[in-house]
């Protein structure tokens, strides 16, 4: 067995916890929040602009670079933090996501799924074995064991054999991942000291989700994801399935809940003990001219905004906010500007990682509580008028 | 009338010219590259990265911004510069060239231009009044007076035609300009120190350059453009053709040609006494891939590019260039990540920039003309394959 990935739980807060994790690419203090580089770039902004707004780690998608431009053409320039030129933490995930959610006519069987490039139609094969080679390749920090996402809702014989089938998988992605390990740096691997988590399946079913981690822990993990939420499920339901998930995820190692989620998601979790989050939500509602702030999303296109002189948020720090006004925002998304979608998501991801941080803060001051409680009553997920 | 634009020249090297044009809102190192903000907006960058690649002053067009936001709505908000939050120089054109490039079913009188709407369709006017009052409105620190832009080829008679008419908006164009100058900041002037310029039309033919340079000069601006080239004509006698025009024009006002142009054109055209230009290409051929380096454009897809670890120009210091290799570029491009158009743009405006103080400091040395001809001798427009 490899030495595990460095993570030290610094703090904590009831559940809540202040960590740091160590990589190959430096650390990353936790709770954090990942902004997703699909294909190598988070969307509209630059490397310089996320180090801006405080992004300390990235993840990026497996699926999207395994198809375009390929693992094998990354592995041969120096892998994923070379080729993106990105230098801190990287995190990939398994592909499962993306196979199930854009991979079209696929068929899934014991060995892996086979699916068709949402790109161009060519036929490919990802299983657990391989989906660990791309990702030992891509030379990330931490890879992800490939796993079966099941929607909702789902039928709960249904969830069990999935989960069932990601238990084996990950069996079989932590043999791979342990075999080119032992390879060491020479051989297929980019990132000698590349980490590995699992996930955790189950759908909403609290046995299903033990039995899941039970597995996981019998394997052995760097680190603890937990994958299947956020799929249409009722948020208060989402919160309980991962909140008792999280209570059986060891202390000592990293717990990432994948695909999460709107700013009340991520206080709400790290109440549950979450350490790492990823979400397109403030990225994607950016170039869709939903921007966030302290009181809940606005929605820029409104005509109330034409002549609105204010920032989007008077207390934010950002680049948008201390620069532009709503209207000039307003103006830019309906002129199509490219620059709208910059601006955009460099202020709402300022507002994700402020919000890890005023988090963080509230964990070191042993105030977490009554910051959820504050965070509760100030934020509404219904667009603001104001 | 009031107090003329101040600009001096500082030095000069056969025809080229050193020189310093100071506004309100900001004194601009001449020859001086403007890069088009179209709708208030260099379109895939920020403000900021505009000052990082040395931009000292930018232009905005007339047509767009008063289809969309409108220059009323500016004017309440207190003008462009406030608006789009540029607190440097900003030189608005007419609206001439986008009524007769994008407006629909126009129709000319002597009166001006009745056109429709890109955007919905809807008709609207631009006169030489209207055009001047739509740009005291916006507030920027240079202003054009209303033209009318003849294509290529165009017949004599034709030319002469329009010329003409160009010379009698100039002259409205100035009358309502003093008009609303007079009425001071109060009135409809957003900016009280806005200059005007001249726009010098004719064609290809220098007997119709001329008298058109004598009109301009006879009704008297702040400075003089040249516009109506670059729209077809061979480059030999578009240069031949601005090179003529400039020799007419006052030496003490500042001179700008519209819509000029390639790299290699700046540097004959800054020999010729150009001071000032704008155009489109960095920008939009960024956007397209076709990417600016010292030996010639680079068209970034090309599949020789895949695996390419050098940055587009070894010599370029720009933050595209001094971070990212062809080859993400090139991936980048074809994911069509916007993120793409960002660092495109940003190389090429800093390549013109660039070029720009090369310009400059070979003046200041007295070693231009042996500049140019360096320049002629490695730049070479044919895409280039290395």
């Amino acid at each position: 067995m490899p030495e595990l990935l460095d993570f030290c739980v610094t703090r904590t807060d009831g559940r809540a916890r202040l960590g740091r994790l160590s990589t190959p690419h430096g650390a990353v203090q936790t709770p954090a929040f990942m902004p997703v580089g699909t294909s190598g770039a988070v969307k509209a902004v630059t490397h310089r602009d996320l180090l801006g707004v405080g992004a300390e780690i990235i993840l990026a998608n497996t699926y999207h670079l395994f198809l375009r431009p390929g693992d094998q053409l990354i592995a041969s320039l120096g892998g994923l933090h070379r080729f993106v030129g990105w230098s801190g933490p990287i995190l990939t995930d398994s592909g499962g996501y993306q196979v199930f959610s854009l991979g079209g006519r696929r068929t899934v069987s014991e060995d892996g799924v086979c699916f068709r490039s949402h790109i161009d139609g060519t036929e490919h094969l990802l299983s657990p074995e391989r989906a660990t080679e791309v990702q030992a390749r891509l030379g990330a920090d931490i890879a992800m064991a490939f796993d079966e996402c099941t929607p909702y809702p789902v039928e709960k014989d249904e969830a069990r054999r999935s989960m069932e089938l990601t238990g084996r998988w990950a069996r079989r992605s932590r043999d791979r991942f342990l075999e080119l390990k032992g390879q060491g740096e020479g051989g297929a691997m980019t990132n000698g000291q590349q980490a590995q988590f699992g996930i955790v399946q189950g759908g909403v079913y609290p046995d299903l989700r033990a039995e899941s981690v039970a597995e996981m822990l019998e394997i052995g993990f760097d680190g603890y994801a937990i994958g299947g939420l956020s799929v249409g499920e009722p948020t208060g339901l989402m919160h309980e399935v991962a909140g008792e998930t999280t209570d059986r995820l060891p202390a000592d190692r990293p717990r990432y809940l994948m695909g999460v989620g709107m700013p009340d998601d991520l206080v709400e979790m790290v109440g549950c003990g979450i350490d790492m989050f990823d979400c397109v939500l403030p990225t994607r509602n950016a170039r869709n001219g939903q921007l966030f702030t302290r009181t809940g999303p606005i929605n820029i296109k409104g005509a109330r905004y034409a002549s609105d002189e204010r920032p989007l948020d008077s207390e934010c720090t950002c680049y948008t906010c201390q620069h532009f006004s709503r209207a000039y925002l307003r103006h830019l998304y309906l002129a199509r500007e490219i620059t709208a979608s910059t601006l955009n998501t460099l202020h709402n991801l300022h507002f994700y990682l402020d919000t890890m941080r005023r988090i963080g803060e509230a964990i070191m001051l042993g105030t977490f509580e009554s910051f959820r409680q504050g965070f509760r009553q100030t934020y509404s997920r219904r667009p603001q008028s104001v």
